[in-house]
């Protein structure tokens, strides 16, 4: 049952948005990498677009937002969590952006990640 | 440009679910109704399903919430908010929760929702 107190209870099938925020990524592997920060949403469509993943520690870029197009992620019920299949070196490359700047969004924004990762690019995994 | 501290700020195409709450929620003829308080996401899709709706003192049941399926929302960029097209006895009547009943959320919720409302009732209108 998914409660909007409780992220970490993951068995219902939809979450509120605006506790997204704070549920895991993980990699392949399984490795925790970091937590979801916040979503953006297509405004008309109701459609997650990004997932906006802090990594905290991990690439030693904490203080740094990474957004990726929501078809990056993939759902995993036995994890609770979210998992991800992007190398270190393609995640150290990729659109970060500091707190400060998060403060705003623009969609040339979105044109930077989509060309990063690939139009499409989840979908073929 | 769409700001993620500033949920008024309207021009962009996609908006930070965590602030999608406090969106303005019209009705057909204008009239402000209240406000979007959570929007439930399926967690695989990341597909708004609905959107939680606080009327505030409209209906006089300021202390109940409305989930309402996201298709019976629609984006009007010009009011920088959501407009709804049901009636006040249809919303009277309409499943709500009271705060104490929002931090758990089943799946069962959201089938008497979608009887309510008929299923794929919002597209056509």
């Amino acid at each position: 049952m998914a409660s909007v107190d409780n992220p970490s209870e993951t068995g219902g099938r939809v979450i509120a948005a605006s506790k997204v925020s704070g549920t895991s990524v993980y990699s392949e592997a399984g490795e925790k990498l970091g937590n979801v920060y916040d979503v953006m949403l297509n405004k008309v469509s109701g459609k997650a677009e990004y997932a906006i993943l802090s990594f905290g520690g991990f690439l030693g870029i904490g203080d740094k937002y990474h957004p990726l197009p929501w078809n990056q992620l993939k759902y995993e019920p036995r994890q609770g969590g979210y998992v991800i299949n992007l190398s270190r070196d393609r995640l150290e490359g990729a659109p970060a952006y500091a707190a400060s700047e998060m403060s705003v969004w623009d969609d040339l924004r979105g044109h930077d990640i989509d060309d990063y990762y690939g139009h499409g690019a989840g979908l073929a995994s």
